[in-house]
């Protein structure tokens, strides 16, 4: 996956872990899109120590995830339900809707959800 | 909701980042169904102990609901997908399957199927 997905999302799933000031110096780097100087003249700390915050912040995150796997399992969600979408989309656009052929569709998008919800 | 169903999703989610001592006793008690008294004897503790452990472990499971909200996302998603899976079961049956008549399906499903993949 990229990394600033991965890095987005670790954050959305995990980032209430941080604390006050690890949270503001991520958002300051990463929403903010300020560069470590920039961060260290506003908080008036060092590079080092923006460096070392985001650093610390990163390792936290991947550690939750390897804890929780939360982030994985929401992938594999999105997915399904994405194959979902585009299968729906595609029966919608289709001429031919006899039984047989819409049975196509049904048939995997029902398999699909159920594997969603029996994943608990 | 059930609050059995509640504690099982709490630690089906968070239950990693409890200790393996408090996992243990959590498991115990709420998989392998032993009374307090029970795990006091297997573990050499006291009862109290077992107690206290466990009343920890739902502050901390509870904490973490309350910070990161992840279960009741996942609750949200899973009812929006028990719709789509009702919806086409419901297609399935159908004996009316003219284009104006499966639009009553196909839209909602797209519908919802959207709504779960923009909620990021």
């Amino acid at each position: 996956m990229n990394e600033l997905i991965e890095k987005t999302l670790l954050f959305d799933f995990y980032g209430e872990l941080l604390t006050e000031n690890q949270k503001k110096i991520y958002e300051l780097h990463h929403l903010d899109d300020l560069s470590f100087g920039e961060i260290s003249e506003q908080l008036e700390i060092s590079r080092q120590g923006v460096y070392d915050t985001l650093k610390r912040c990163y390792q936290q995150l991947i550690h939750y995830e390897e804890k929780l796997k939360l982030v994985k399992q929401f992938e594999i969600k999105q997915d399904k339900v994405n194959q979902i979408y585009e299968l729906i989309v595609q029966l919608k656009s289709e001429k031919d809707i006899s039984k047989e052929h819409i049975a196509k569709y049904i048939e995997p998008i029902e398999t699909i959800a159920k594997s969603i919800l029996e994943d608990l």
